[in-house]
């Protein structure tokens, strides 16, 4: 989250929180804005989503998003990190896997209703601060690929197999947030749980018997193309 | 493909292709329309896309367009149907349905670079035209179920089977084409080719096993939410 991007529309005298009465809460104001971040990304995607219209959502100043997240693109990322959070769903057997990921998809979906991270990150495929190849394979491939391979996949069968998931799970997502049609559309919150846990626990099984690498390894990814 | 919708930007008064001496073609004229407007829908997305754009990378007045499509909207599925074309990939057996897709898919990026429907599709997929959600059912999920029926599937295991090939695509194109990280955009056309062949046999052979309703029958859509 260091170095400083152009924020557009950021002033440049200094300014306070507008409630100024209230106690100084750094922990308190960065949530708020993670919070604001999340939703307007969610809704209108990177690009045409400002730092100050975050800011002014959360009620404070866009100088504190550089103070806080050197910018868009760190705040950014750090509002997809905090709700992401991939690495709590991975400890626990490997054949309750599919049904762990399907909750935590389906729980979000409830909890976070148009604050999705995941929205939030199709939502600005098109125009995605240059980071998020790193945050992506940091956050989600990454260690998913790294849990496989503590159940014994070999490294191919992990890669091929975490990526195998992150697109199902990336067009699920597409489908029924906003492409918003047909069964995935239609599907109840139980009907996609185990549906999803069903897809998601078969890509996971019958990764481990694959027998010849697939996909690059993305320590080689540069020379693959 | 019925149905005047309002047009931005199209003329009033009746104007002539722009390069008179040619003769008429009609043939000619829908397909250079349709081209240029799957390669803008690709690039801009359905909402930033004008039909007067379209119309003037294609060489011909915008009201052309409404004369062959009856609009935006139109032009927009015309363009997304002549290049999908699944229904030409379904014929031939089960067991080598997942080589066909996954054929079919790398082919096209291949020919049609960032004029691949697909890409279109997703770049629209914030602000899709009304449509869209039939036009998918009819051109894409529809077939695919129909196939796997045919192949023995019950319905509820073809309905199944149909969405999670169709998730899986989703997320795969989004993952190399917009968000353009990892192992999926590292790879080279034949690697792609092989795990997309595999992970979506693995969908197929799988699927015929299910043994319970998962997602809604799409004739029941309407009542499941």
């Amino acid at each position: 989250m260091s170095g400083h991007t152009h924020i557009s529309g950021a002033v440049t005298k200094p300014t306070e929180d507008k409630q100024p009465s209230r106690p100084r809460n750094a922990a308190g104001t960065r949530e708020q804005l993670l919070k604001a971040a999340a939703a307007l990304f969610a809704r209108n995607g990177y690009e045409a989503t400002t730092v100050s219209q975050i800011a002014q959502a959360a009620g404070f100043s866009a100088n504190l998003v550089t103070r806080y997240f050197g910018g868009k693109e760190g705040l950014f990322l750090a509002a997809m990190e905090t709700r992401l959070n991939l690495e709590s769903t991975l400890p626990g057997s490997i054949d309750s896997l599919g049904q762990r990921l399907a909750d935590r998809i389906v729980d979000r979906w409830e909890r976070e209703g148009d604050a999705d991270p995941l929205l939030a990150l199709l939502r600005s495929a098109s125009s995605r601060p240059a980071a998020l190849g790193d945050f992506l394979e940091k956050e989600a491939t990454g260690p998913l690929t790294k849990a496989l391979m503590s159940w014994g996949f070999s490294d191919h069968q992990a890669v091929d197999t975490a990526n195998a998931i992150q697109s199902f799970i990336v067009g699920t997502v597409v489908t029924r947030r906003m492409l918003n049609t047909g069964a995935i559309a239609a599907a109840t919150g139980p009907q996609l749980r185990v549906w999803l846990a069903d897809v998601l626990q078969r890509l996971v099984d019958e990764g481990a018997t694959a027998e010849s690498p697939r996909l690059p390894h993305p320590s080689a990814s540069s020379d693959a193309r």
